[in-house]
């Protein structure tokens, strides 16, 4: 098994041991995972771009960070369970799309966003 | 490597290619993270409970699902890789904790919060 | 003066005595409001739908949405200020566009998305 | 009545009209508004502070971020208004907290989070 796997698993687990599978909701988790990823932009809101390259130098902040990249991952694998969507399938997917979507030669240097393929 | 490790290698690759690197500090990755978050919301806002969870059944509505899971899937990866965070690692120190924080008996049908760890 | 306008007033002079309009950047005070934003979503994010509507009967419940709500009219208000947008005009304008955009006879009960006005 | 009160009521007819009432939940009007927050954080999310700072100059950009900002202000009022919220008061009260909790000598300068008040 996966280390992924065995992470869902481990949550699948921990929720059904405390009987909360009720309130996993596909709805109620993306709520989760949002307002989790909400609690991770605050970490960084009031840094600079250099401030933030720098952050994990602070054991305090870099704990702080880590605790919230760990929800955000939690409540992603618990979601991805729940919706029997496989992460890393559908990110390569995804990535095959950005491939063609965004040729390496004519977004070089550039943030812009490229329209939508056909 | 890990299937993990391989999807994080192919998105530092991905941006490497294109230069991007520049615009993917920290805090504009916790942006987009939270940017996508937001997008997968949109995806069940109107939704009840018992719809989310039948979502998956409109091949459309998966594809969208999918996508916006992927995206958020996409951004986690790179952060974690940018800011030297292993996802997985992290994910379990957490749930280590909140298997003390949460002991099944307590909370078990329970959705209130526990206080924080001493 | 509106009450809108006075509030505006109130936050612009509360940054300045702290000398913190250096970090009310646009893209800062974004982040900000969307950081609020998931703090109120948490508080809805295991409630049924039922549950959410009587949420302001429970006093201390009532204190924490008042104070989040609070928390996002404040850094919309300071937004909208920093990038010289009047708040009530504008929604009005998307008003506007709305009704044209979903013609009530089309669009009672049902919660889809309009395609955008070309 | 003021601006804002005329906003509420022209955004609760417009949900009326609709029978949209029914969607209206607070729990789905949260989700709502940080779906929005989240698309106004997309606008900013590559750009630098002083790229951020002069995003209104251009007219597309300006348009789009007014657009969004609206979204935001929209869902904001309709969900004060099911709360039974009174926004700007809200708001204030915060605030007379925030003049407590953040003492301007002592802050200056400083992006530090205050400890909440007892």
């Amino acid at each position: 098994m996966t280390e992924l796997g065995e992470l869902t698993d481990r949550m699948r687990r921990f929720a059904q041991a405390r009987d909360w599978e009720q309130f996993h909701t596909p709805k109620n988790l993306a709520m989760a995972l949002a307002g989790e990823a909400g609690e991770l932009l605050a970490e960084f809101q009031w840094l600079t771009p250099e401030e933030s390259s720098r952050v994990m130098e602070d054991p305090e902040e870099a704990a702080r960070i880590r605790s919230e990249v760990a929800d955000v991952t939690l409540y992603l694998v618990r979601l991805a369970d729940v919706l029997g969507i496989d992460l890393v399938q559908a990110a390569h997917a995804k990535l095959d799309q950005s491939d063609k979507r965004y040729p390496a030669e004519t977004y070089r240097g550039s943030a812009k966003k490229a329209p939508p393929l056909p």
